[in-house]
């Protein structure tokens, strides 16, 4: 293919943090992808920088200008790395062995920068052989209703498609267009199947779990820090949570590390749990592998996986029936809405937690201290009356001192039991959730190029074959997307129902306990 | 008796909110009494202004001068008047019916002028009577060792007598004397006697208070003032608390006056449960009479009353066994210790739960609230989720919000359950703590004039009958003293044991009430 020159129509000062390029009216640039999507192109200056460039402010040589300069593309909102959370389910036991690893470290660095170059360049190849294939360079006209556009229908999710497109990037169009088709194993499919709360993964039930029971392995940060990337690579519908953070400033060492080491395995059993990530080699690789060597090969096998990205979508084997448009955006729209919502809630309950444990730690523990110590206090004055009918009495207000003491000392180890679990396991969640919306622009950007396929049909650009196969592979990546949805919710439910119970049984403890050491009390004054 | 005239040694700047007289170095006063104490006379200037001196600034006319000022006596503290409060209990029933006595009202401010001045002046022409009776005028060398540096000896109430000490003011010496005896009817008697736990009022347990149970007057709040008053003229030996406050600032008119009506309510209680106090006519007329005229009557002869004051120990019959010194001494020692640690005591319960309430009202009740709120906002979330599965989650969800939310308000509602019965009783120990080291003062008055006369029978100006008889009746007052001191540590006991059970309880009743909330909510769950 020709390289497409563009003429500048205006000045654009670019953002060098966000891979920007900066041009004066007038200057020629060389454009390398149109897929970026979301209003963005990326390009080359004659002086050899490279960087996006919003299409608007470009002209294809031959193209006619615009009047006055049109706004620059919506920016892409940085999202924060979280700390990471989990509930409170070891399934997957992976206690500390770290020796027989140990030796990898090295060896990894090496290892490191190799993988990075491979595929980081491999992705890159991928995306630059299927740059732009005839579709991907919508005229000006076409751009106002183009993706973007079609994602503000969900409303709650902003229209702000990342320039780099996950669904560009992962080669979403490519699978959508047929290019790159390979050949599935039976038992590599990965079926879909229809239930009454919708498409499902087959065997989401079936425990995958139960071949990784009672392993004993050992991981590095960094190991974990490769799985977290290569399954982010391969499973582009599905959320993967972030790692929790590698650190965290204001904590003992050691009791960091232990809460670091509890958070990774909830990470591990989430990834175990899920019924399509289970089933991975790239997974099961990182669980089992225990000799050194076998680990290197393992590692690049799955860093040249041929079905990640887009192509994962190949080993989908969807249900028949093709999706009904409407209701699949009604769907899309209620669950970007759950999302969004649930984003804020899971925040807010993390906030209130944090204060509730804090109250507890502190001002709780200190009114019943207060009390406690204050009836200790009188029964110290109250001994000086030595008369027979005095001493019951004091002694009953000696104890119910030293029992609001007690009730200070519960407060205040509280926490550990009850808010802390539940805050770490809502952390969990707010890592799935805010990484929901990067995993829907996949859906979305199929979606809109669907469209525009059916556009181009009505004005004779494309055939009804080659459209149809299109919009049938768009409800495979719909269908996987339901699919990972109700996969979500189903966790969702479970996850909350045990954090629920988790969470009010341990309060139902706390102020029985509390209780219990009143009646105690109280019977303490029976005799006096 | 002839005037005793005095020369002024030093300049005397007096407070005149004291009542104190300022003089200058030279001048000559007239002594008008000696026997206020603790290092006080009362005098009157050529130019006619009155007011108290210390003695040891003024020479007697043929007195030899000291070569410096001495400092002069310690300042008596002025008491707050406090905010009373009392114990639960509603033996002596008295709802308003207040029509019946409405009419007094006119006529009761004349009565108050007639009934201030003829009571007032009634108890000045007492003391003045016997304003100096050949002991009252220790040489300027016996000071050194009189009441005032007597009561050191008890450590805990402070050494500064009042300047009209309550001893004095009363009769004390007077009646240490023997002088003014009358007649005391048999039936007027009261006795006390010796028991395991010390000498008590006899008839302590008997149910006076059964006399005046179901009665149904209602009185004006200067009524409960007059009897006040009369109370702590007649009982000198017993700590009677003062009302609760005539008027509080920022509160509801209505919602005032009925806690106020309640304190007075205990008020009246605790005076009807007393062993002493209810056998009183005064009592028994401010309890029983609902007739105009008869109500006159008897308040004129409370007023007149002759065995109030000092003159009240000629009523009391102790045991025929003198009272060992010293261990007198440590019973008071310690009893004041007592008194004075119990009013810190009783501060810092009151703080501390007047914060406890607080924090209910507000901290507590809003993390609660917020819970509530956070949980039921997830809720609404969760119910975009339409999938069978899911909805009876949150539902459970949704019902454990509200269960917070009525947690949050159970916060709310328990301080007048809790701490604000707790408070009020407190503060009706608080008005009788302060009331008590006024009290011990008379005793501690007549255990140093009983000193004093030993001092003069050593030094052959007493003789031994007239010595013995004093001591006697110091004893008279010391044994009524301690009889007192028995009686309100039993009245205590009774009293925290109760308030201690009913704090106790209504905390239990409240865990218990929010324990249960949280397993209904726990139980919807069950099913989710």
């Amino acid at each position: 293919m020709a390289e497409l020159q563009v003429n500048c129509l205006y000045d654009f000062e670019g953002d060098d943090y966000n891979g920007e390029l900066s041009f004066v009216a007038g200057e020629t640039l060389t454009v390398l992808r149109q897929d970026i999507g979301d209003g963005w192109w990326e390009a080359r200056s004659q002086d050899g920088r490279q960087g996006l460039v919003p299409e608007t402010y470009v002209e294809v040589m031959s193209a006619p200008e615009p009047q006055f300069p049109p706004p620059p593309p919506p920016m892409v909102a940085e999202t924060a790395y979280p700390t990471n959370g989990s509930m409170e389910q070891h399934q997957h036991q992976m206690p500390q062995q770290q020796q027989s690893f140990d030796d990898w470290d090295d060896d990894w660095d090496d290892d490191d920068d190799e993988s990075s170059n491979s595929t980081g360049g491999a992705s890159q190849q991928d995306l630059a052989g299927q740059g732009n294939f005839g579709l991907a360079a919508p005229t000006r006209r076409e751009k106002q209703i183009s993706p973007g556009s079609e994602m503000s229908k969900y409303g709650t999710v902003k229209s702000s498609f990342n320039r780099f497109s996950h669904f560009a990037k992962s080669g979403g169009e490519a699978f959508l267009m047929g290019q790159g088709e390979e050949r599935v194993s039976d038992s590599d499919k990965i079926r879909i199947v229809e239930t009454e709360e919708g498409p499902v993964w087959l065997n989401q039930d079936a425990a995958y779990t139960c071949t990784f029971s009672n392993l004993q392995v050992s991981r590095r940060y960094k190991h974990f820090d490769w799985l977290h990337e290569r399954l982010e690579v391969k499973f582009v519908c599905i959320p993967i949570p972030p790692l929790p953070d590698k650190a965290v400033t204001g904590r003992y060492e050691s009791e960091f590390v232990q809460e670091r080491m509890r958070q990774l395995q909830y990470w591990v059993n989430r990834m175990v749990r899920h019924p399509v990530i289970s089933r991975s080699d790239v997974l099961h690789h990182f669980l089992t592998c225990t000799d050194d060597k076998k680990w290197k090969v393992g590692k690049r096998k799955a860093e040249k996986d041929e079905f990640q990205g887009a192509k994962f979508f190949q080993l989908v084997e969807p249900p028949n029936q093709a999706l009904e448009t409407r209701d699949l955006e009604g769907k899309m729209e209620n669950f970007c809405k759950f999302v969004m919502n649930m984003t804020e809630n899971v925040k807010t309950l993390i906030t209130v937690h944090h204060d509730y444990a804090k109250k507890q730690l502190g001002p709780f523990k200190r009114e019943y201290t207060k009390i406690g110590t204050s009836l200790k206090q009188l029964a110290l004055t109250f001994n000086l009356d030595k008369s027979p009918h005095s001493g019951a009495l004091t002694a009953a207000i000696d104890y119910t001192g030293d029992a609001y003491n007690e009730i200070g000392e519960m407060f205040e180890k509280q926490p550990p039991r009850e808010a802390y679990p539940l805050i770490e396991a809502l952390y969990e969640y707010k890592g799935i959730l805010q990484t929901y919306p990067e995993v829907l622009k996949v859906h979305e950007g199929a979606i809109g190029k669907a469209k525009e396929c059916i556009k181009l049909q009505e004005e004779g650009k494309m055939n009804e074959t080659e459209v149809t196969s299109v919009l049938t592979r768009a409800d495979t990546i719909s269908y996987a997307t339901l699919a990972e949805m109700n996969n979500f919710q189903r966790d969702r439910v479970v996850d909350f129902k045990s954090m629920m119970q988790h969470y009010l049984r341990e309060q139902i403890d706390f102020y029985k306990n509390l209780t219990q050491k009143l009646e105690t009390a109280l019977h303490h004054y029976d005799n006096a």
